[in-house]
């Protein structure tokens, strides 16, 4: 049911960096569940995670360790968030770390831990632990695919994005899976991404680059309002290419920041495009407000709202709906004699009114489409933003009344 | 559909109102669609008005014309809100207004005309003004019953509460009727609502007195968190009862400030119960907030999240998904680990997990019933509030993709 999503690529192997999978059996018996990102020495590594003051533990756990050591190992279980789950879920995660840990040959901190599923159960560490060997013994430099599918949870199909590109004759490449479909509402990163490069970037410029990204990316979707208590983003660079990435500045060159930037884009893409229920991928564009930040408040306000929402589920250019969530956007002394409205072309709203140029048909040709833009012009300044949702169906309730605790 | 709905009750008729109904054929030919409200010379007229930024013209006009002079007349239509219709919308409301006040012996501005509907449409002047002659034959003071049905849209039933008390053996009545099902988080006010009182309240009083009914009724509610374009709360006192209401220091008595927030709640709530698509009626109770201010954004968190709605809807106990809201609502150092999360009385949530005494057949029950509540214990401070929602239903999208502008 995922709106025009992009086949999973070929993936560019990533020197440094080899994935494993296993099946642990957490929720289910017969599926993969989890993986084992093995980090060569001497790479950096750079994360942003969810700001829901309801952090799961091994967000926690993850933010203290790579603040104290550089990862070897990301150790990813999906079928269970450890969230909600208190000391004894701390406690849990430190367990399946150390056991990664002892069998890997690393510091305990030098293991992060990711845990995505059900919120409030307590995380099944046995069965993780005696899966450990499992996955570490499937190790490949070319274990993205299995790993892409491997994390997800209500996704219905998994998500990556890879690029490669030549700094001065020297390759560089990148790739990243995400996974994520509802509890969509990424504060700093989103649910789950992982992204390495063999791109030698240092700490600091890489860990700006990630949370850029991040910002620009994950930070720009929703499906439901929801932020998740386990969002996490994490950028691995491995430093493996002999490309010289940073400028004379010490800056990190335009080519590989734009690619990152793309990778970023394309898996947080990829989760709306999967989101529960969607049969519309939208974009919600805002131009001309005074500052990025008012332009976000509105372009959410808009993406938000249940009832354009469903609107957009009926196909339905409602612009009376659009116009009411602008209007409680919360922006200071707005003019909407000012706004128009636009459905990708077609001018719909003129001076806050309906357009004498709309008709009908022009609206409906927009919104049949499977990929409608909303782009509203607030005509009080230079400032423009956009963020990426979809709509809110039939479906997206069956999900969500039948997923339980 | 409506969640428990009290019955209609039988309305006390208020000195100095009468009400008058008639069919305009607005939107459709055989429904009551417009109601005049004719108030007697002498009586205090207060309202509080949405903040959406894009009022409607009937609540720009509305809101002036109180400001200026003493109503003598509602003129409220269905069908159509006279929303995004610009400088033609504002004149069309005052055509409407004038119709009613040359008809009725009165000044252009001593009419507050409302509207309700669909917005972005031109409002259907002419048969509203042909209209105006039957609803001012139809003026009784009885009329409450017929208008409570006329103002409805979405609605699936008419909405009023009715209250007589006595006053040092004076008797003081009060009766009010409201509408609204979706597009409701009200935010001073609620869609419409009208009130009327025989007592003899200044207008300085009223106003403080209307504006805090309505602060704790109407702006306690939440259906879809979409804000309306047209929400108005309009109170009348005519004075025609002799009680004396103030006490020595001018301060209205509490036995009748009490009553008129029972009304006010009740019209509230009545919203929330026939809300669209809704099966369960739920309050967010939040307390040992450190002021309400924040009690009120981590109830507004859980009440619009569309993940714990979908969750009351399939009657499931999940309070992942509310820890997952609260952690969410922005609330600066919170310590989770304090946080106690109940439903009804059953302690789900203790310290941040899952409660020991917590058992699923406990849950279940409560969720089970048609009016569970939800109460979150911050254990930061001493504030409390409380809101009401209802859960999101299948027939929330089917009647929000099939009501089109």
């Amino acid at each position: 049911m995922a709106v025009n999503p992009l086949p999973l690529p070929d993936f560019q192997a990533i020197d440094g960096i080899r994935l494993g999978v296993a099946r642990a059996g957490i929720k289910s018996p017969d599926r993969d569940d989890l993986v084992v990102m093995e980090i060569a020495e001497g790479s950096e590594a750079a994360a942003v995670f969810t700001r829901n003051a309801f952090r799961a533990a091994p967000v926690i756990l993850a933010e203290r360790s790579l603040a104290n050591s550089r990862p070897r190992y990301l150790l990813i279980n999906t079928g269970n968030a450890n969230a909600g789950t208190g000391q004894q879920g701390m406690a849990d995660a430190e367990s399946c770390c150390r056991a990664l840990s002892d069998a890997g040959g690393a510091q305990p901190d030098q293991v992060l831990p990711f845990s995505t599923g059900v919120i409030g159960e307590p995380l099944p560490v046995e069965r993780i632990q005696n899966a450990i060997p499992e996955a570490l013994s499937a190790l490949s430099p070319s274990g993205w695919q299995r790993a892409a599918s491997a994390i997800m949870t209500t996704d219905t199909l998994p998500k990556g994005a890879t690029r490669k590109l030549v700094i001065d004759g020297d390759p560089v490449s990148i790739s990243g899976i995400s996974k994520g479909a509802g509890m969509i509402r990424p504060n700093m990163a989103t649910m789950l991404a992982f992204m390495a490069t063999d791109a030698a970037v240092p700490r600091d410029q890489f860990q700006s680059l990630v949370a850029e990204a991040a910002e620009a990316s994950f930070n720009r979707i929703t499906v439901d309002g929801d932020t998740s208590t386990n969002d996490a983003c994490v950028g691995v660079a491995t430093g493996q290419s002999h490309a010289r990435v940073l400028d004379g500045k010490d800056r990190v060159i335009p080519a590989l920041r734009d690619a990152i930037h793309d990778v970023f884009r394309e898996l947080a893409q990829a989760i709306v495009r999967d989101a529960e229920g969607a049969t519309r991928f939208v974009t919600v564009r805002v131009e001309r407000a005074r500052t990025e930040a008012e332009a976000l408040k509105v372009a959410f306000a808009v993406a938000e709202s249940p009832l354009v929402k469903t609107a957009l589920y009926a196909a339905d250019p409602n612009w009376g709906r659009i116009l009411a969530a602008v209007g409680r956007a919360g922006l200071e002394d707005l003019d909407v004699s000012r706004i128009d409205v636009f459905l990708d072309d077609v001018c719909i709203v003129q001076d806050g009114g309906r357009s004498p140029t709309y008709t009908e048909a022009d609206g409906q040709a927009v919104m049949d489409g499977a990929e409608p833009c909303i782009r509203i012009v607030l005509g009080r300044g230079q400032a423009a933003e956009r963020v990426w949702t979809c709509d809110f169906s039939h479906e997206y309730v069956t999900i969500n009344a039948e997923y339980r605790t």
